[in-house]
């Protein structure tokens, strides 16, 4: 194993991993390989089930972790590092709130020409403010897990809704921020303090039933057409890995409240890709994403709400008003009207039973490289008989 | 201590309290008094720091554990209680997800007209669905917690939203219930397994702050404007203590699709009363809520989304047309139009800093007293300067 693995020890993504029915513990991804860091560091840090420890611990046993883990990649006989294929790998935080914001610009006036056609695609406070909502923390799943099509009230024209499996299931590709150090009750958070109590980023998949939504929405906002599941990759990437994705982000006007305020560079050239059934349908950019995360930070805490270890804050669909670059199915089929067509001749407006859903994403890297995220990925399962 | 007792023990609501700086653990509030389980019954269960242990173990261990307080109550020595006054209480529960419902048909109705003159104040859906949102557990706080008021984004006419202290903070009355025994994820659970699942309920006040709500709201629900926190009652009263106050619920008009039909009686007799620095303002009336609680757990999940331990669902606000029970001050001052006047001369719109909201609640018992939720109390502290 050669020196410069000390160098790039800082890039590796965090996740938990159990071998055969053991204890879940904690390691890091190095390339198809897993490094055990219960075992090779030796703290009660990483013999836990979750990330939750490590990540309350904060940035500096962050930072020295991530030397000590270079440290032992430069020494360690290569045979310490287990192949990714026999190990499970598991859900690497206990998620404590999960929050889904709506900060793409190019997604958020797609979807509100779409499902309010005629009306105004933005709300007044879409340029003000991260629009986001609370979702449900309790089903948050890891990538693999599979996804039950739900049930819900489905509206009927003329007629009372009726409770069936959703027809318009659709995948919504974000990025999402992790929290590790809390904050305290009362006390808003600023923007230039993000480093401090976030540790990094993963994928995650939205899963989101449109026609439930759809009845159910107004006034309070989505509810059961989210709940049922929400799939996040199994590594996270820490933030201190993508120094060298960083760019400015897209201009912002009218310039933010200051409390919002954030200099430039506040992006990350981060790259995804949207496939079905092994078919990439979409390569969606984060780059050109509106807020950022220490501004969604900021305004979730400027209230004086608490962050937690373990809170799990979504982007909102990264998307564009290009079809090559479109994070869901409600933009890329126009809301099932214009359907695609996969490599088997098959076309879909919204996913089948059976359909599997990936998300990768990488950025670039220090050396030269690319940070790899890894996958999110889940798989359509009928809905079960009533 | 009479053998009365014995039969009262499954009227007794769970806590979890402490004395001095020692360790957190389970007790039963009898009257003024508190009796410590874990020292009580040594079972590890209640030398826990929250109920949720006790909560997982299902219905079986809270109805033995009911007959095991029972025949403590009828042979202890009384000097085995201890003071309310000589212990601190804790929140009881390690909030799984929080999500709150908007199931008074009066409040909906009297909320819509106030908030969207000249709309329809129902949207479609709330007669076919228990309408919900998801809140943030992690602010989820205990009766007593000072409430710092909260700072956002606040509409200003012809301008650009500001950044300030809310000016219209309310408090809404509700009732929760607070779940057990975890669901597996896909698996609907129906209105007749209510039981094996939920443990019990207990008093929320769902602290709003209208301004910051009103500008961020659309599309996707309140979120800044309700975060900041929720204050619950820290005793939980077991389901099993409600025998005597089942009544029948309001008529249900149309009848519930299937899933959601609920065989009388579906509610409870529970009254509650509203104070602001002692002075009764309201008396809310439970007994005419329209969704019970079972059929929000029934909605709930009906999309295959999971109960977890810990979970709490407030019921939406108890109120009515009559301002008399009206619970929550978007009613009673007309959204601050119509000023309260306290016994001190002082008015009201919405609450000042220093106002102390308390909600107490109480329902038939099977003796023929009162089953006493105790009460949920905040203090309004000042803003934070920026």
């Amino acid at each position: 194993m050669s020196g410069d693995r000390s160098a790039t020890a800082r890039h590796l993504p965090y996740g938990v991993f159990s071998v055969g029915g053991g204890d879940r513990r904690v390691g890091v991804a190095v390339g198809t390989k897993v490094l055990d860091l219960a075992e090779t560091l030796r703290d009660p840090l990483f013999a836990a089930p979750t990330l939750n420890p490590f990540l309350a611990a904060g940035p500096e046993v962050w930072e020295q972790t991530a030397l000590h883990v270079g440290a032992v990649l430069a020494d360690a006989d290569p045979s310490v590092l287990l192949s990714v294929d026999d190990v499970s790998l598991h859900l690497p935080v206990e998620v404590a709130d999960y929050v889904d914001f709506y900060s793409g610009l190019e997604h958020a006036t797609n979807a509100g020409r779409i499902l309010r056609p005629g009306q105004e695609p933005l709300k007044k406070n879409w340029h003000e403010l991260p629009v986001a909502y609370h979702g449900r923390a309790g089903t948050v799943v890891v990538s693999g897990t599979d996804v039950v099509r739900p049930c819900g009230q489905v509206p009927r024209p003329e007629d009372r809704p009726t409770l069936a499996p959703t027809a318009r299931l659709d995948a919504e590709v974000e990025m999402a921020f992790v929290v590790g150090v809390p904050s305290r009750l009362g006390e808003p958070v600023p923007v230039e303090d993000f480093g401090r109590h976030v540790f990094g980023m993963l994928i995650l998949i939205d899963w989101s039933a449109r026609d439930i939504q759809a009845f159910e929405y107004e006034p309070l906002g989505p509810f059961l057409g989210k709940s049922f599941a929400t799939t996040i990759s199994p590594w996270v990437v820490p933030y201190a890995a993508l120094t060298a994705a960083r760019i400015d982000g897209p201009p912002q006007d009218p310039p933010p409240l200051p409390y919002l305020a954030h200099a430039q560079p506040r992006g990350y050239d981060i790259d995804l890709e949207f496939a079905i059934n092994g078919h990439v349908v979409s390569r969606p950019r984060f780059a050109t994403h509106y807020w950022s995360a220490a501004q969604q930070m900021a305004h979730l805490t400027v209230n004086g709400a608490t962050l937690r270890t373990g809170d799990v804050c979504a982007s909102g669909t990264v998307s564009s008003f290009n079809v090559a670059t479109q994070g869901s199915l409600l933009e890329l089929s126009l809301n099932g009207t214009q359907h695609l067509t996969l490599p088997d001749g098959t076309t879909r407006g919204y996913l089948d039973d059976g359909d599997e859903v990936s998300v990768s994403a990488s950025a670039p890297a220090l050396d030269g490289g690319r940070v790899d995220f890894g996958q999110a990925v889940g798989r359509i399962l009928p809905a079960r008989a009533g």
